[in-house]
């Protein structure tokens, strides 16, 4: 009954150590010590490792050779990940935060599905839950989170996010005109692929795109008319995007060389100097 | 009699009740008060409904099932838009510039298919009419009324149309050139899928412009080689629309960040400010 | 006799009738006065019929009906640009400049082949011949004789053509390794569609070109990765030629822009301005 | 032993004739005098040759007629390309230096593969070893040492090669995800071609990329409705990488023209310009 109540209180006193929750908290969420890169390049190691397993899971013919080896990786990947998660909300300051942030529900969904499958494990279900592990791969999203220059162009393409937003559903609206057009010049025939309005509109979208897969190709000489009018709209319209992309690039090259040195008040720094090259004095960085 | 005369009264009333005409202008055309907003949100859910409903009519497997339901909705559907047409022409100060006017013919156009196919309604035609109704997808170009972003999308290709117009003459001539070529190189051999010279013109187009079906694909060396030319040059040139497009909203922009202030004078706003940065002026925004 | 040399006269005469020369230059060459445009407008009528008819002749099941008249039709398009062509060299000051022009190897090329396959007639050549005569497609070249605006993105294109030169070199250089590598890689096992280099470059070229056909497609898993690097190579090097483009294209709007007017010597005019927007003077276009 | 003593000192003063090195090193590694000249000239057009050579030796239909014949070329290549890497070993300064250089290799993997088919030469390895010795058309490389053009083009990927990277992993993130969901939605089926993630992942390439081969393709309403997003994903995402090199072209552009005189100090010179256009003197050339 002692070594129980002392096992609690340990317990208690571990839970509500802030020095050992701050320590932890530095090698998990920053990357400024040692031991934190260690653990970082560690763990970015662990999630290729992972879906490399989780991909050579789906290749069939391996499955009689290597297939045990790979389910065994499996639990131990699953109990890393597991600890790693729990840490994370343990060291946290603010634990609802972290779990209902981004990178926290992506943490919790890279391990959940190995769980259910354990727990509601019968025969037949399994295969269907077995797809749910799969999600495990968005783990990798995680990599995307180490990397700061991501930032300039996710910045270029929200800057841009309007106009593309129109652009996508002046898109749409053309490819469902496209579609019913191509179904009631196509669609009479028997045996035709356009059998359907669904079906017609997946093909304008395949077509306009310019990635042609030819499972489904028009047959009459006046689909083959229209469908060369929509090739060389598509091939037009392809501008449209990139320009948009393009000038808001430039925009924000722009934007960032004439940002003014906070010392000594000239502008004109090259893109991506972070010192400038009048003063030497540090330049508030616009992407950190 | 009597009660038929009143009833006339009541309707040349009506007709001609100036203050009634301005409430439903109010609501229908413009959308600055609140009923204005509600009336457009709910057409606009009516146009993306009934754009579905037709989808769904091409889809032979459902018909058994929610055939009936689709049609009764139909119905409805055509219902309300030709009140909303009604209206649009009763409240409208000059309902012929509205009858002429793009979106008037669209919206006639997503209703009259309905009423040709009702009454020419016999069982022989009844399929040909039917794909005449389909023609009701063009519904969903009133989609693009409620945006105003479009403008600037629109005005850069209008900005460059020249350009692009001699871009696609210079395309049309390659094609031809290209496609009477590879008729000569490869549609002497029997089976060969380029049988004549409009298919050959297909082919070059499919090619130049990188969606490559295969359904017509090269079989001899020298055609195999002219083709791999026909790829770098779609490949080079693709890139002259995208350039003209690119310098042009690049253009466009320029302009909008160099317009002047009209309250303080001061240029190099933001592109979308709306306020003038320095004085917080409203700007004359050029695309609104 | 004297009749004879009558008309031997009246023809020394025509021939060297230089107001007659002058006036038919004026309807041939030029395009300012009301009979210029109008016979310049029925040319380009002419040329593109006679496109459409020799098209046309290519399509067999076509050729019992309308064979006939479509043959006719060549003997009065003929009859027409051989007419146009002496015409054009008998009142050019400088003959033999038109003649060995572009325009005047053109228009000789496109009556030649007519004649070819009437000369040489027998039934057994006039097949070949016939594909020869095909060349006459070529005349609607002429169609790009009438058009200023292109000049811009032709000079766009030659102004920017060492880079793009070097650019098609690469992709030549990374187009032959990697259509031996897969050649290596895909082409040691039977019934291969990589069975030479030749095809496995084809290949490597639909492939960076994003073409895409699938006649010729990687089977083995190495193949299929080592391809799957090439797509994105190519998805990337895309974007040099239109980056360079598209950069040369900004050049030449802003050397446009920041072109001074002769008469108020201010700059800064719209792209595609004629006259100064200051002081109304004509500027010195640049492109005519 | 006379005679061989003096071969011997003969053979010595040849090493260290430091004159001939030199005469020898300006024809073979310089392109300014005469011979130099000549020199690279027959050097590209031996390397195109013997590409042309081992490209026809994979042609097995010609092999009966001009095999020996390519056999016998092959010979003489390597004996010139070995006696041109013996030359550059022995004239160049530093021999060390040009060996482990980047030319020093492939000049050495350019000769060595026919040596090693040529020692090891048994019947049943052969096959083998003659792929290795196509590696020589990696020849090909030197053709891009004569273009100092390119460097630009090299400069511009370089400088924007950081963000490539991060769009690079962006996109490989985004193809491992769509090749998992897709291989868990159209996997199921029996004989799909998505019969595993990596063939997922491939086909997510080969449909983001626009290629679209066709080879797998889905079959589902929802995996063609997957599809279809992909491809949209796609068409914006091109403008990405187009967008940075545009951005960065232009930037190089504008360091170029606002490159100062070092006579007069004026800036803003045409691209390409090696005198300054103001007081005519020598432009320091930012790529040579």
């Amino acid at each position: 009954m002692i070594f129980c109540r002392r096992l609690r209180n340990k317990w208690q006193e571990l839970l509500h150590d802030e020095q050992l929750k701050r320590r932890i908290y530095v090698i998990i969420f920053e990357s400024d010590t040692p031991m934190g890169k260690l653990f970082d390049v560690a763990l970015i190691g662990f999630i290729v490792l992972s879906i490399l397993v989780v991909i050579a899971e789906s290749i069939k013919s391996w499955d009689s050779v290597i297939g045990p080896y790979l389910r065994m990786s499996e639990y131990i990947f699953t109990f890393f990940f597991t600890l790693e998660y729990v840490l994370r909300l343990y060291c946290s300051p603010k634990p609802r935060r972290y779990a209902l942030s981004f990178f926290g529900i992506v943490d919790l969904l890279s391990t959940l599905p190995f769980y259910i499958g354990w727990i509601f494990g019968t025969a037949r279900y399994l295969l269907v839950i077995r797809t749910f592990r799969l999600i495990r791969v968005f783990r990798v999203f995680k990599l995307f989170d180490f990397l700061n220059e991501g930032h300039l162009l996710l910045r270029s393409l929200v800057y841009s996010s309007r106009k593309i937003i129109v652009f996508f559903l002046f898109v749409l609206i053309m490819v469902i005109s496209i579609g019913t057009l191509m179904y009631m010049i196509e669609g009479q025939c028997e045996d035709s692929a356009f059998n359907n309005i669904p079906n017609s509109i997946y093909w304008a979208i395949v077509t306009m795109t310019t990635v042609g897969y030819g499972d489904i190709t028009p047959e009459t000489p006046l689909g083959r008319f229209l469908s060369a009018v929509v090739m060389l709209l598509g091939y037009t319209i392809i501008a449209v995007p990139t320009g948009i992309v393009s000038a808001s690039m430039i925009q924000e090259q722009k934007r960032r060389s004439s940002q003014k040195c906070p010392h000594c008040g000239r502008s004109e720094h090259e893109e991506g100097a972070s010192f400038c090259k009048y003063c030497g004095g540090r330049l508030e960085s616009g992407d950190k």
